[in-house]
């Protein structure tokens, strides 16, 4: 599959830049937020950028790996969540509406049958991987089924307007497929990407390791296998799911809001498909599950947020949000020294 | 003067928690979200806190030792600042219109007579403090009627319904007496308490340290010396009237937005008068400015953000404030697994 994604604008960069030092503030005294402004301006190629229909995509899928006991949580909780969503109850729900995020749900592969709802999108590749324990999660052709489908909702949000996307997701067992895809793409030692997910208890997290390792040796992946292959391998459709959505957004110069542990294990995969996709990005928090870490290193990125969240749904992305309106909001609308007679350093 | 600030309600503190622990996420997944969720509880004791009216105060004065070179910027600067406030074009403006917090300036003493204006507090104490190298910055009385005039602002706000005060300072040169303060104060080596300010060159570093030093030297206080004492020797009038105001404030229960490094400094003297005052704080951001680190620390207390800010005017407080309305908004509007029929963790 192939996406063509633009590097971004260089030639604007200089004036961005010069725009942001005129502001009535000390050079650089907005911290990183100079820094996503001017990523945000050269993404849209712009010294007036705009940050409309802000959007949140929260992809959701069952796991066969789940039912061996890599969560703490029963598998059913996947769909009693997406309900939870779809009546307005969750964290992201509350979140998304308090900041001014669109948030849409998308079944990529839920076990569960919600009929026709409104702010579900139906894109169920399959109901729940199989169990990577006993065989591969997924086939070629539903991952591939999965990565089309994903860029064909960021294609579509990016025709609609849409200028910003943000990221989360719902799976029961979602957290030990990014940890393999982390491994395996960040050639991190596998131990360093597990950590207690949802909130298992040592028992818990020990018995994790010990299904990974398993599941590590089941696949015997060759070392140099491509990021592909290591989806397909460990799933989930979510995840698959919305890689696709990060590169079909991102061709068409789309930011991309990435959440935590399970959010950047899906763009570790689209960034090996698409290098260009990093620049993109804003890393909105870091995750408190330990392999989010070596994601970040991994991708040269540091997040605007740090509060120990481990909630995923897109939660770190909704908080954040606002911090990456105020970085468009400061180049857009501050007065320059000169516009508003305040003496300049002597 | 004497602050009555009442201890924060203990007895609703484990029915919060249970609010907390039963909302649909995994427990404590929500971070220091969820201790925010539970201070502000407590503080408005009711399981269904509100936040309303929030506001913020930008406190400005002028510093007599501001001419002898302990800042990057001319004087002038501070009463120009106030005018682009009052015009909507700084980045306090920008952020605090984009996070719905009303916006108040209070002149607490600067060199300039800016006429009746709208959106302006005229409370000047002084037309600027005088020259802490030579004599202390204000007279006891001036400090008094400064925390006066503070105290009474908190309180009328709260009267009218005011639930959240941000704080935020505009003033040249005041970071050189929030490093005196927060030396005396907390007992930190001065040079330690000293950084670049608005942007301080190598050069003008080490002329602000040397000044400094012989200012501690020219007031040659006791030890032991007490805050109130501190802040007239070395000013300035919008850190002292801010202090009143965090008192005022807290002492009707009212939720304070704590800035950066000069807001804090206020916090430190507020903090000596009244230790209770210390719980009604939210710490919003984590300044670049070095002793910034060493007030926190005897505060106790960690920021919500830190993106590398160094602008003061209130800007952490202002974008660190959604982050404070979430934590309110998750306790008052997420489902429970109950309410919403999700399996809790097996």
């Amino acid at each position: 599959m192939h996406f063509s994604i633009p590097p971004l604008d260089t030639a604007i960069a200089t004036a961005l830049q010069q725009k942001i030092d005129q502001k009535t503030k000390p050079l650089g005294a907005l911290g990183q937020l100079e820094q996503l402004a001017l990523q945000i301006g050269r993404i849209q190629r712009t010294l007036t950028p705009s940050l409309d229909q802000p959007h949140l995509l929260v992809f959701a899928g069952d796991h066969g790996a789940a039912k061996a006991g890599v969560s703490a949580y029963p598998q059913d909780v996947t769909w009693q969540m997406v309900e939870n969503f779809l009546a307005g109850g969750a964290a992201i729900n509350v979140f998304a509406r308090q900041n001014g995020l669109q948030l849409t749900v998308i079944d990529a592969g839920v076990a569960h049958d919600f009929g026709v709802r409104d702010g579900l999108v139906d894109a169920k590749i399959a109901p729940g991987t199989r169990n990577y324990l006993a065989e591969p999660a997924m086939s070629a052709a539903e991952r591939d089924a999965a990565l089309a489908k994903g860029a064909e909702l960021g294609r579509g949000l990016a025709a609609q307007g849409c200028k910003v996307l943000g990221f989360g997701e719902m799976g029961i067992g979602n957290t030990a497929s990014a940890s393999l895809i982390t491994h395996y793409l960040t050639k991190t030692p596998l131990a360093d990407c597990i950590g207690r997910g949802t909130g298992l208890d040592d028992a818990g997290l020990a018995r994790k390791h010990t299904l990974l390792a398993q599941a590590v040796e089941r696949a015997a992946l060759p070392a140099d296998t491509d990021a592909a292959r290591v989806l397909a391998e460990f799933g989930g459709f979510e995840i698959a799911m919305m890689a696709g959505a990060m590169l079909g957004a991102a061709e068409k110069g789309v930011l991309l809001l990435i959440d935590g542990f399970i959010v950047t294990s899906a763009l570790l995969v689209a960034a090996r498909i698409a290098p260009a996709i990093r620049d993109y990005c804003v890393f909105c928090h870091h995750s408190a599950e330990p392999g989010h870490l070596a994601q970040l290193k991994d991708l040269e990125a540091t997040a605007l947020i740090d509060l120990g969240l481990r909630l995923g749904e897109g939660t770190g992305a909704a908080l954040a949000w606002p911090l990456v309106r105020a970085a468009a909001a400061f180049l857009n609308e501050m007065a320059s020294f000169a516009s508003a007679g305040v003496s300049e350093k002597s």
